[in-house]
């Protein structure tokens, strides 16, 4: 296939070396974005009298149809062609012949690249994947909404802490995931997508004509063909996406646990065993915890690639899509399968509640309980520690404990009043501080 | 020395554990920030009645005098406390007595570290940083000033390209540092300085009084305590600037090797050799260009740390602060050395100058040339393309070529014409497309 | 302070450039390695002529002084050298005025911090690190030995599978360590000591000299003064030992739950919580699994720091000390903190137990014991699974259903002999396959 | 297609569930030791009697007609088997009909994994990398042969230093590719390809009939299947190869640039621009340098996966094999590519000795020169910067300097001696002490 460039080159290129620059089996996804790209430069070369109006009209129509024979076309590894952008611009040829080559003027594959990256982010691969964080967030709502009453053992360093409502503990992921969301909306934001930015110097054109155009016109073109802050910006974010949701899967498979067994994760979101027929396993959530280090890999392998790079365009950073593309695409997966999950996850409320007993859970409201009758906070820690201690030592439930024998810890304490604190319901109710949204 | 926590523990914690889990060698960074986080509790303490109005102002003297001693303080590995927190309350305790133990009602160092470390990067880390990048950038807009009329040779691929204004290679890195300081600005602004989230479960002081003490109330107690997505979006917000100065100082190397001597770094920032008298080596610019290594190091760890942790705090977390302030003092001390290394720089003019001549800077301006002449750009790019071949292969300049020869390439092709158009003033004007602010 | 560099300068060095370049509070790790190498240097330029005898005599007498001096010295941020190297000259140069100024003949810093690291490694760091291995697998073979009958449910997918043997479960992260410690016996074989390179190009001294002393004489100059293999190959050799730890420290602190419960973790090696009375918290643990992180990032930190570095010597790898220093440190103390906890470890005989009824682990067991009938493996697997499915459905256990029930699903079952089958002893003494070494 | 698991499950699984979790699009490299685990499990099945001689004999002429089939067969992401070993499975079946479900007697695909993993790389993957690693180290030395007399400035920091020989230079590649290919074959020896690990209980077959049909009998089956250190250790082997060649690659960059120019990368090896038509770019080049980023993303990849995994297996180590597969080949390709670039590179001798004329490459010859005189070492180092001090500042070279000054610096200067010390040849062959290779 004809190249975008060759005059100066006497001979071939070397089949190894276009086997390993070729990019085309994963760039495919930029086409309909080089399209428009072409299309709004076809405006501007007619602006500036590089096009007649015919010729515009006949170029635009050739794009125009491309873009809907590529939307049905499967590209791979073996295609012809080194890139997309060398795909459309032959494509073009073959339907228009040497009015194709007038596209080129004034225009590098350094700009149109970045062009069409920035593009494809901002109107396909950003909104996507905001609007799959959504789709989970209102599943996890939706399933507190069916649990409402739920109360869980809070964990710290995954030991009993206190009792914490389930809206509270899934909503802590909740309010990860619209973080996550507010951190794509800010980076697509702030994304310029410039034209005339030629391969590093900019074009002859005017920067009005490319405004008038409706595209922003550059304002450092050397900048703009050696920045892939943008890149970086994004697998960061989705970095920490995947994080989140690589602690969610944690939970999860813990809770699903026999030991536990807080949760049922429905069969259809697990797998089984060749060899033990019993097993009824949380693979999707342990994949999901693993493609973390897929993520955390992608952004390792975009830094080091823009490490130490003199200005301006290298070609290393061709290797930006690579990355860029499999992280929307795991990340994406990854909120689609979780969120089919959540609404099938089923809660084991009488194991919960059993696990609710634990005494070691209302410790702290004991604190609160002894400073409100005056003991000062670190007494106060002091006595239910020894408490605790002595109830840990002698395998007896605080609960179940004489009135005499409470006294020798504090004189304050009131058996019945005990027994009403080491409640999960009254101890959620007692925190004040958490500032709820008004209904 | 006295720990925060005790009371059900009958043994003794074992030294190499004290040794392993202690942090005050760097989070005494934060005394600053945790006092006035304590400041504020004490407040919220008298608002809810647990503390007096003298308690009230004998805790804060006492706090604000421990600030003042601190300041003086140099803390290293040795310290006996395990972290500044335990450190402040142990001094407290020396001061007032009993009335110190008061301080840790309806508070947990889970939420105390968390609300410590924003307030650190909220009023010190971040702003210092951004003023380091205003530095710096004004550093390179003086040196641009200074040598108004430069023009280099443009690289892509590390190949000659086409030429271009100082201004613009060096503004390049004006707009990336820019971008740097916006990032960290957002950053700043989205990070949520919270109180009330207890250990994880909140506590029974209501939100209204949070507020009244000018603190925000927590909204997600859970996520508060489990939450480091600031620490890895600074990191990574540091990490990219770290690139950004990685490929300046690999820039800068190059372009004063022997062969390129385009700059002259002054040798109050360099070093020379033990065992080579002649040596003078750009050191300063080679780390600075190591150290991004160092940064996305710090970038891994955090993310590391955080895969797959349960909810909600785990002890892990502690490491975040490491990462965090060796981030920030890397890049603090590359901004700093840079702005000093940027003041001094001069620019071997006539080098450059002989650079310029290279004909092949002017390849894209013959093609333009004949665009305008109505060849149609692929053919322009083509006869160019022989035109160069033919001048390296007969080692013969283009400009020197008769006219005869040069209109066997093209008929469009006026001699004179060449000689103006090879020019790099001329060349850099004829590059429209750049939007440059008004003056 | 002098430097080891000069002649050439006419400026002095900017206070910043000497603030970043600096690598004292760390490097005094090298000294007795860098006198060693001296010493060494010593008797090399007495063989070529350059050193008399009765200079050689001096010059040993002093750095073997140097050398006990340094053995109590307390280096900090604040020295003034740039580094120990220039420490050592200075300090000789104290004590033997200009003499210590030949010590300089023929040798250059680059040769000579390659060979103290090596040194480093190879005589201190490596054998130090793969001790402490030796004493965690230690610790662990006499659990092992103190719990001799224990059998645990072995899991995959966090899932109860089969029975294990507690011997042959500890004794997987004792196979893991002992490849650890393989591994770094490798890199230690292969690291080749060498003297000779000078700056990068060799030295007059003839390379039989160097042998003569008993050193290695370089093979290729400039790739020993450029390479850094060995301490990638030692950081990347600790971060699996890391994340060998990290899995070991997983695994306790779940079975350390409250819903687990099967090992009691010594309050030595615990700690507690400010806010509530009753926690133990596995923090070692904790910080265990987190370091992996800061392991990742220092192999992430060389590895970044060596891409694309021109050759031969440049300093951007001075930077290499710092993460291999902290890597030696984090994992030595890592195994020496696990070594102690695991000492005082506890297994809890009687929760083990009664998860082991869970006859889902015993599955596998009814399979082998169909297919033993002559039930084709893949029938025996089907019944099996609709056997549990049976159980799960109507909470019944196997055990407990009437021959008559059994005999539904397969009439080659019975039931005294399923009774016999669900035991946790019978199925791991049934497991053949594993190669156990003779007594 | 049929799953090699199913009995207890009710439920199909969701199609979300399967697309996500599918990895025949990349597993299926491993078909061929697959198979034949396949054909030795056969064995070890008929050995102990599970399996009939006839069995025997047509599962393994089915197995191995398979394999033939299999060579031919082009796996998608379409593909609708799970993984490569369900295809097999599913394809035995239409074989041989139900005595194909014999084949998963005492089996799991945990061990069958790891064996057909550990046997890839062992028989196919890595030798095929160290003969790539052979064969460009075999291009290195023609090149060097083709090349005997060039000399090189030998550079540090990215400045002059000493004169080196080009053998020596490219030896320096020589010696790393060398080291690379042992670490690989080290890693190799050490991998243990055991079977009987069972899902990580082991088996019911004696560990004598696997060691009997000539297979390495586990020796702990829990770490069998729960260990991916070979994967790591292999990353990280070809991430110091990749290293290794980015440096390459950055060198050729540089020395291909106009300013160096040392060299002339053949137009087979580069690429134009689409705009600028004199280009001919190191793409090549470029791409090695960049992806030691998708190596070291690949390594952090596993490092994060594999961290705090609980034992034993976890689907999560499913994604070794992306990692794996994509890291060999891209060094492959690297490999083979530089070994076609090599060949066909050329050496610009005019420039290379028109910078060896810089005379501070002689600068610490004349140091020695100097000592040889029995000047001390510092001191004649000190005398050369200044000479050199001087020449800078008066742009007067050191040669043309007439006797009368030289004295001035020191009167061990003798003119006409200084003008034979100042000469490529002159200084490499000073340099005594690499210990060459006898002829």
């Amino acid at each position: 296939m004809k190249k975008l460039w060759g005059g100066r080159f006497k001979k071939k290129t070397n089949p190894l070396v276009e086997e390993f620059t070729k990019s085309i089996h994963y760039d495919y996804k930029l086409a309909k974005y080089d399209l428009a790209g072409s299309i709004t430069h076809v405006k501007i070369l007619e602006k500036c009298g590089y096009l007649t109006s015919d010729e515009t009209s006949e170029l635009e129509t050739a794009l125009e149809s491309i873009g809907k024979e590529i939307g049905k076309k499967d590209f791979t590894q073996n295609e012809k062609c080194e890139d997309i952008h060398t795909y459309i611009q032959n494509e073009l040829q073959k339907k228009v012949g040497n009015l194709a080559l007038k596209l080129q003027t004034a225009r590098s594959r350094n700009d149109q690249v970045v062009f069409a990256t920035k593009l494809y982010c901002k109107e396909e691969a950003i909104p996507d994947l905001q609007s799959a964080i959504k789709h989970l967030v209102k599943a996890i709502d939706k399933l507190v909404d069916e649990n409402k009453n739920i109360i869980l053992p809070g964990f710290t360093h995954m030991q009993h802490a206190q009792p914490v409502y389930l809206k509270d503990y899934l909503g802590a992921y909740c309010d990860m995931l619209k973080r996550d969301s507010n951190r794509l909306k800010y980076i697509s934001q702030n994304m310029k997508v410039t034209l005339g930015a030629g391969a590093l110097a900019g074009t002859p054109i005017k920067a009005d004509i490319y405004e008038a155009a409706d595209v922003e016109a550059v304002i450092n073109s050397i900048d703009s063909v050696s920045d892939r802050d943008f890149v970086i910006e994004i697998i960061s974010a989705l970095s920490i996406v995947a994080m989140h949701l690589s602690r969610l899967a944690e939970d999860l498979i813990i809770y699903s646990s026999k030991e536990f067994d807080f949760i049922e994760i429905d069969e259809a979101f697990c797998t089984g065993s060749s060899l033990m027929p019993q097993k009824k396993n949380p693979d999707v959530l342990e994949l999901v915890r693993g493609y973390s280090g897929r993520l955390y890999g992608n952004l390792v392998s975009m830094l080091t690639m823009m490490k130490g790079l003199p200005l301006s365009y290298n070609r290393d950073m061709q290797l930006d899509k690579e990355s860029l593309f499999s992280s929307f695409e795991i990340v994406s997966q990854e909120l689609e399968v979780l969120t089919g999950l959540i609404k099938t996850l089923k809660f084991n409320k009488a194991k919960i509640k059993e696990h609710l007993e634990d005494e070691s859970l209302y410790a702290t409201d004991l604190v609160y309980y002894l400073v409100d009758k005056e003991v000062p906070f670190a007494q106060a820690h002091e006595i239910a520690g020894e408490l605790y201690r002595y109830s840990l030592d002698n395998k007896l439930g605080i609960k179940g404990l004489p009135q005499k024998k409470l006294k020798k810890f504090s004189d304050k304490i009131v058996k019945k009043e005990i027994v009403r604190l080491f409640n999960p319901a009254f101890s959620v109710r007692s925190k004040k501080s958490i500032k709820r949204a008004k209904a």
